[in-house]
């Protein structure tokens, strides 16, 4: 098809990956426990599709200076502006205000999909990574976000991270907006860099927030981050945020704006149906959450794992971040006349599996392989096929050998394919109307030197001789009981 | 966030799908049975990204006359093209190259995932589509190709399609070259034109494909398709694979080439296979089929559902195809030193859907809406948000009411929920310590006049009310055992 000199490179472009049999069956398993969860909160399935108009998507991503910057675009065969989709919110706004009419008030939706993000992938950082979405649309009071809150608290108990090991934090946009208010920030350009310089807290403390709210920051490696250009006076005020005197000085610099008081009031509310609902231990109001996102306009949520785990250089680093949400009340109204409150949840499920399997609890048990019907005579290709449909006819997942190759590289193929059995029937075996079946498990068992096992191996020795009748009851018995 | 002077209009790009909850869950259930036939043959899950290196990908679409017609392309941030697959097979074909020393050979897998074409939508034309493909890499015997038509057969009557009502028909591409080798048709274009007209046999029959062989064809519409431009002896030659003399013409033609005899040969055997397997009323050769892909170098699969169903003018038409594939024995092989055979099989995931849908064997059964608890008292959202987290705890999907509506409203919420009941606790029942449970699915009966339920309404009534502490016991006794 092409000369050896201009052979191609077989290579996935950076930040995207394969996945093979284990880590999909596992995510699947994953997600179906999701599924569960979020059914039994009211949520039913509705998926969009992955590409969509660029301008319904609009320009929310956070960290992205230059318009366009982060979304990968291209134009159709009528020249129109299309993208692929860099989160499931803004496709969901648009999926709402199109078919407004039909849907039930409140909608209570979720989601798992595919998004992307055209940036410099780095460990971590995928172009292409799965999110799995639950959003009420249509409901402007604070008892659906903190029973968003209160769903992710479940999911992550029914996944098995037990309680004390993770957290929902919950904070207000509207508390943040209040406490600019406060301090006279008014600057859109301004604001977002005190957002972020907030963001920031856990990885540089109070000190490295302070300077980025002012004229800058110098990190370790000398790099210099240019920070908001606050007034000394305007950066305490915002630092009452990060303040640890029992909310006293928050709730000042509150006090002199109706938008923050209003974050205040939302934030208690919640608190209080966290608390009749007894989800304290796991949903908590934390007001340095910010989330990137810039749709957001209430409540903002962080589902962070507060467990351990070795980093790159083996030393131990908070898990973090698997998931987060707020509310989003402008992005539906974007389309329509009216304005239509929302708030959504979106776990990253990649995150998520690396945090389960982080504390074992990502089940990552593989199907058991194929039995392995061994090709010893190619004119007889017919007759093993045959044997291979009375297996699969009986339920039993099986296959002939297709390559080319003799019986050692088939016994190894069959190992490879992590094969229960392997059938054998020859010249001598065809004569006399009998096959001989391999146990791979108990095989491998005992070329691992596993001892202990006397009376099992005793019981069921490692090849056994039966007529060509008795293939499948004599291959079922050999299986065993599903694990 | 904008004003209402420049709204955006909500729309999806055309050719572009939403899918709501009763699709998502039928054609899981589809996708699931598929699977399970697939793992019974002993294929394993594997999945690639949605997006590889445009030239990796190469240029294989059928009907396209421009290069990269038909895809969507785009570069990232660092100027590399990329594009969205359009297929599952040439990523397929990346993967096990850039995999090969791992893999077990032959490599058998499956998949399911999204592919794109850049292309104008019609009437079942869609520009993101589902496939579900399962492929064979590293076997070059014809069983290979018979398996998975067999397999596509099974994964057909598992689905409910009876025997007699589809065919999965088998060619080979080395047929169709030896015709044109015997007629001397060499120029690559010319044999593509020539492709093209046999396959558009079923639609215009033997004169309609004479046309297009010689000169060119006119239709109804006076549109005028450019033929091959074949002399008459060449057109009569190739017209042997359409000849109703049971092979008599095509055999003397593939006589006279190599290459045709290999392919006359390698349909033997599979037909061979086929026929021991007791497969021949579900598998059959025939050297009509052609398929678009230009990657196609041995047998080629076509499953069509021969049923006939009403066309958009209401005339019956057959189904016709819901998938294929063949053997692209070239594909790996354009990344590799070594040649790589393989050979796959292709469902249209929303073909075969609408195929089921039109038998009536699309699982589309709804799952039942959650119990709805209403707000009478807003004052008491804690108290409603108990009584849901007690039925969620009781593994019963529920939900409190979010909006801001009154009790009609609400009743009617949950009824376009499909909720089965619905939990009503106003101050006069607080004070007794009681809920009212109303049976929205006796209450949908009642209101749609059926009658002849006499015995089973007495015995449950529209509404009950029960102390508060018998909640869930009651509802679960409304819900009765699950369908």
């Amino acid at each position: 098809m092409s000369n050896k000199a201009d052979k191609l490179k077989a290579r996935l472009p950076r930040g995207l990956s394969d996945r093979t049999a284990g880590e999909l069956r596992a995510t699947e398993r994953m997600l179906a426990t999701i599924r569960r969860v979020y059914e039994r909160y009211g949520f039913e399935p509705v998926e969009t599709p992955l590409i969509e108009y660029t301008d319904a998507l609009g320009k929310f991503l956070p960290d992205q200076d230059r318009p366009n910057e982060g979304v990968f675009s291209f134009q159709d065969d009528d020249e129109q502006w299309l993208s692929l989709r860099y989160d499931l919110t803004a496709p969901l706004a648009r999926y709402v205000a199109e078919n407004y009419d039909r849907l039930p008030k409140p909608y209570r939706s979720y989601r798992a999909g595919w998004v992307f993000r055209n940036e410099k992938p780095g460990p971590g950082r995928f172009r292409q990574f799965m999110q799995f979405d639950a959003d009420t649309v249509g409901a402007s009071s604070p008892a659906a976000d903190a029973e968003i809150c209160m769903m992710a608290a479940d999911t992550l108990i029914e996944l098995g991270v037990p309680a004390g090991q993770f957290m929902v934090k919950v904070n207000s946009r509207r508390v943040l907006d209040g406490v600019m208010e406060a301090a006279s920030i008014a600057d859109a350009h301004q604001r977002l860099t005190v957002l972020r310089a907030i963001d920031k807290f856990d990885r540089l403390g109070i000190a490295g927030v302070r300077d980025l709210l002012g004229a800058g920051r110098k990190d370790e490696s000398g790099d210099f981050t240019r920070g908001a250009g606050l007034t000394p006076s305007q950066a305490e005020i915002v630092l009452s945020v990060l303040a640890d005197d029992g909310g006293a000085s928050l709730g000042a610099a509150l006090a002199r704006s109706s938008t923050g008081a209003a974050g205040r009031d939302e934030l208690a509310t919640i608190g209080d149906l966290v608390r009749a609902a007894g989800y304290e231990d796991r949903v908590q109001i934390d007001p340095t959450v910010v989330r990137g996102l810039e749709y957001y306009t209430g409540a903002v949520f962080e589902a962070q794992l507060t467990f351990e785990v070795p980093n790159e250089r083996g030393q131990p680093v908070v898990f973090g971040s698997v998931g987060g949400g707020g509310r989003y009340d402008g992005l539906v109204g974007r389309f329509m006349k009216e304005n239509v409150p929302a708030t959504g949840f979106s776990v990253g499920v990649s995150r998520l599996a690396a945090a389960l399997s982080a504390i074992g609890k990502l089940d990552m048990r593989d199907a058991a392989g194929p039995v392995v019907v061994l090709v010893m005579d190619k004119a007889r290709l017919a007759d093993y096929q045959r044997m291979v449909a009375t297996l699969r006819a009986a339920g039993i997942p099986a296959e002939m050998y297709l390559g080319e190759s003799g019986m050692r590289a088939q016994m190894k193929y069959a190992d490879r394919r992590q094969s229960p059995v392997a059938v054998i029937q020859g010249e001598d075996e065809k004569a006399r109307g009998v096959v001989q079946l391999k146990d791979l498990v108990e095989g491998a068992r005992i070329a691992a030197g596993i001892s202990g096992h006397d009376e099992y191996r005793e019981a069921r020795p490692g090849q056994v001789e039966v007529a060509e009748g008795q293939l499948v009851a004599e291959v079922r018995a050999m299986l065993g009981p599903k694990p």
